[in-house]
Formats: structure tokens, C-alpha cells, sequence
């Protein structure tokens, strides 16, 4: 029943959506980088497809969705063919884009979670995968780009917390037999507003407490460690 | 009868104690780096429970142990919690972080090795599982961390050598049919003693032959390659 | 059939030359990041497995074949001994090492694309595991060492291309059921050659249109983007 939450066209868009607006971030970073087209394309791949990747093989569903659909993996080369010949406009819109990052934040951690539970795992592990499928991508993204992983700095606004929300949200709704499509959407709206409310209002998580200096606070020294 | 080497309530004690001290030197590196509390989280989650989770993979053990057991979920958790609040004095601790650290490594490497071969891989591939589940957390945290990962560093006293010692250990007792609780604790003591050792008389593994400059024994440039 | 192209003892002859030339390349890059003969190891078994143990995972082939083939493990360890004794004179041979660098990279998308099909995947998704499996195991490399992965950088000669073309024309074989050992070896031949060609003159893939900071083409700063 849990497949019936959708209907597969109407998941399957949305899906879509969620790869394409994932796979130019990744496009666009790679720009920043100055790759060249062909890294763009791996980059836009790796980000769009990376977290469901992932998400699938530590759930035995192989071969991973990202290889068994193609429009998967076309996705993410359209986005880089609009960001290798559109960039600059790509990058003024870049509001916009985060307002579709947002909703696929949203959506992956709903269909992450969704799918874990399908596969048997356990509620709280379904919850984690549905996290691991949202941020998945974008971590190997920043790994590949060489970059400290924008999940986890500080000075960047909250990204994790509304999927774990989003992927609660769901997980609760499994075990008080309340996920159907209305509810499921629910879940995937509430992080969606929670991550647009997150950049609008700059919430930032704490750092531990009784940092030694306080001026580590200013900057991140990427390669002050020793 | 390879189930049957520690009782199965032993062994899980066994296990949390090696997550949770691998989990606090990944949280205690992630305050280093100035991340923020879920950054903590993500990178004791990746440093506790990746290496069993990548030989889990490999093997085919599916959905891995880190996410059917509640528990190996929960210790990261816990870990991050004491760091977030506490870490001043876990720093002043970190000797004994590191002969925890060391404990983790004796015991991973064992496990790690044992459950390669009941999943049927060969005697040398058992051995390296071991060592890639003793390890493979640290050397996730460091790429996460976008450090070089400490594995690979001349400069860091010997730390993949206890684990190989341990694992070949433990698959040569499986070759002449001697496993048993006892002999598993004596590996894991070994390769907890050595890395003891390594860390007390900094017994560190020697670099390639006739490198050119000896000027770059003193420092390590991370970014000196062309 | 398919398992006919080679005679298995050509085939793995040829798996294990690929395994050695890109296993020389992982050790190279450990001894210019000054690691000790442990990273060296670690390197070079990473950077020849890599892309093969990702494939295997992907479609399903558990456990992998870097971990039931004892050859495929040890023919690293023998590169790691041969770089850490000789390594200026593997330096010098560079050249040479590149040839045979160009070699693996032509047989391993032979390879890789004909074993993803063999297990069931799509003709597209066969010709992007060619891919994978060619080029993973470098991108793993550059990854550990903590270095912008050389797949990606456009002041790199062209690298995803040959490995491409190759993975494509034996997809195209096995669309029009040419598939043999002729025309395999054909595929891995042009692949072969269009790298060398590609050192040799240097081609290059263009980055993005309209990138603004023209400066930015002379260098690549690592850490440049916010």
C-alpha cells in the first residue's frame, strides 16, 4: 500500500524535480570550481543521484534506482547543458534555485524514508535514511569539490534539521498508521518551510560549548587543524 | 560455532564501547573544524559506525548492523552530547581517548575479520575487512573533515599495523581451526597493545627510498602537489 | 556468452595489468604526499580496486571481486614494493607508466560496461558503469590524498572521454549483437588510443561559456569559492 501515495507518475515528476534542482547545485559549483564540462557533469550527477545511491545499496535495493531509470541519469545533463550555456543567468536566479533545493530537501526525505521502511528497515533507521537521502548527494558533492561539506559548517543555515523533521514526520506517521498521500505531503511541505524559513531568518545550529578561542568564531580556518 | 566466541550479550557490550570512543574522536575532531552540533553528530555517526557499515556492504550483510540496531544509532548520539557540553575536559582526557581509541581498533579489527569469514570471504580477504572495519571510520571522518586522513600520514604513530597484526591474527586461528574466545581476546590485546606501544614510543612506518628533498621530512604541505 | 570473449586466463591477465598500472599511479601520488609505506599500500590498492568495487556493489556482484580474487589484492602490495624502492625510477618511466595507465583505462570500461550488462543492466546504465569502473578508482585516490580529483580539472587532458567512447561502442555491440572478442578488443584499443592522443596533443573539454574572472583560466585556486 505504501507504494499507493502517490501515483507513480505523479511520484515519478517529483522525483524528477527534486534530481534536477540537486543536479544544478552541483553545476554550479562545479563552475566555482572551474571544472570543465565534463566535471560539471559528474558533479551534477554525483549531487542529484548520490544521497538515493546510497540510500539504495544500504538498503539492498540493487541494482539503485539511479541506474535503472534513465530519465535518472539524463536529468542531471540537461542541468548541466542549461549551466554550462546559462550559468551567469543560473546564477542570478540563485534564489530561486535554493527555493527548488528546498523542496527537493523536502521530497527526498519523505521518498527516503518512505522507501527505507518498504525495504524492512526499522522506523528510526528509516528516519536516518531518509536524512542520508536528502544530504547525500550534497556531502559527495563538497568531498568531490574538495571542500569542507557545507552540511556540517556552522556558518551555514540549518539544512539538516528540516530533513530530519520531514523524515520524523513521516516515520510518526507510519507508526500511528496515518501515512497516505495527503500526510506524506504534509511531512514534505513542513521541511520544505522549515529549510525556506531556515535561509530567510539565517537560524544557524550552536556550536559546543566553551570554545576555547573565541575567535575561531569569525572565520573558518579550513586547514587550522593540525 | 563462530557465533558462539563471545556470548552474544558480551560481544554487544563489546561493540558499543568500541562506537562510542571512536564516535567521541570523531565529535572532539568536528569541534576542531568548528563544526556545529550536527555536524558533531554526522561525523561521530560516520567515524563510529562506517567502517563496520562499508565491510557490511561489501559482504553483503544487508541492511548493515548500524542501522537494524537501535543501540549502535543511539552511542554517537550520546558521544556527541557529552563533547558538545563537556569537551574541555574530554580534550584533558585525550590519553584516555586514545587508549579507548586503541581498545576500538583491537576489537573491530576481530569482529571485523570474524564476521567477514562467516559471510563467507576467503582467509587474506577476512584479514582485510578487519582491518578496513577497524579503520575505515577514521578514514571517513578525515575525508568528511577534508583533512588528509591520518592513516595515511607518515607522521602519525602506527595505527593500520595493530589492526593487521590483530586481523591476521584472527584468520590464522580460523586456518588452523584455534578460534575460539580465548584466542579472539588474545588478538584483540595484541593489536590493542601494540597500538599502545606505537602511540607511548611514537614507532612511526618508514616513507618510500631515495626521496629527493629532505626537507620535506620536517613539514607535510597538504596542498604541495602539483 | 558474453563471459566468452576472453579466454579467462587472457582476461584476467589483462585485469591484472590494469590493476598494476593504476596501482603504480596510487603509489606515486602517496610517496609526492609524502605518506609512509602503509598510505603507499593503501593508495595503490584503492586507486586499482576502487572502480571495480564500486561497480560490484552498484549491480549487485557481493562480495566484490577485489575481495575473492587473491591476485587482484596482491598485484597492488607488488606495485606499492616496486614504487617504494624505485620510485625515482618509476618517476623517470613516468611516460611509460602513463601508456600503461592509458591501457587500464582502456580495458576496465571494456570490462566494466560488459559485466553490468552481464548482471542485468541497461545499455546506458552498462556504459556509465564502463565509466565508473575506469575512472573510479583515481577519483578515490585524489579523494584520500585530499586533492581536487584530476577527473574533473580542465587543465587535465581529457581522461572521461576515452573511457566513454570505449564503454560506448561495446554497448553499441551488444545493441546490434556484435559483442565479441574482436570487436571488444576494438573498443578497448580505441579508447586506448584516443588518451594517448589526448596527452599527446593535450586536448582538453571547455569549461562553462561567459565564466566572468578571465584570470581565473591562468591558476586554479584550490580554496577560491566561498
Amino acid at each position: 500500500m505504501l507504494q499507493d501515495f502517490f501515483t507513480p507518475s505523479v511520484q515519478h515528476a517529483l522525483d524528477l524535480v527534486g534530481i534536477f534542482v540537486f543536479a544544478i547545485s552541483g553545476a554550479l559549483l562545479a563552475v566555482r570550481k572551474n571544472f570543465d564540462v565534463f566535471g560539471m557533469a559528474v558533479l551534477a550527477e554525483v549531487t542529484a543521484l548520490g544521497g538515493g545511491l546510497f540510500r539504495d545499496l544500504v538498503i539492498g535495493a540493487v541494482p539503485p534506482a539511479a541506474f535503472t531509470d534513465l530519465g535518472f541519469f539524463l536529468m542531471p545533463l540537461v542541468a548541466t547543458a542549461l549551466v554550462f550555456f546559462l550559468h551567469p543567468v543560473v546564477e542570478r536566479t540563485q534564489a530561486a534555485v535554493n527555493v527548488f533545493d528546498a523542496a527537493g530537501l523536502g521530497l527526498f526525505c519523505v521518498t527516503g524514508a518512505t522507501k527505507a521502511y518498504e525495504y524492512g528497515l526499522g522506523l528510526t533507521a528509516s528516519a536516518v535514511m531518509g536524512l542520508a537521502t536528502a544530504v547525500g548527494g550534497g556531502v559527495l558533492r563538497d568531498v568531490l569539490a574538495n571542500e569542507v561539506p557545507s552540511l556540517l559548517r556552522w556558518d551555514r543555515d540549518l539544512y539538516a534539521v528540516p530533513a530530519i523533521v520531514g523524515a520524523t514526520l513521516v516515520v510518526l506517521c507510519i507508526r500511528f498508521e496515518m501515512l497516505n498521500p495527503f500526510t506524506s505531503g504534509v511531512a514534505a511541505v513542513t521541511a520544505f518551510l522549515i529549510r525556506i524559513l531556515a535561509m530567510r531568518y539565517h537560524w544557524r545550529a550552536p556550536r559546543a560549548w566553551n570554545r576555547r578561542s573565541s575567535a575561531a568564531e569569525e572565520v573558518i580556518p579550513e586547514k587550522a587543524t593540525a
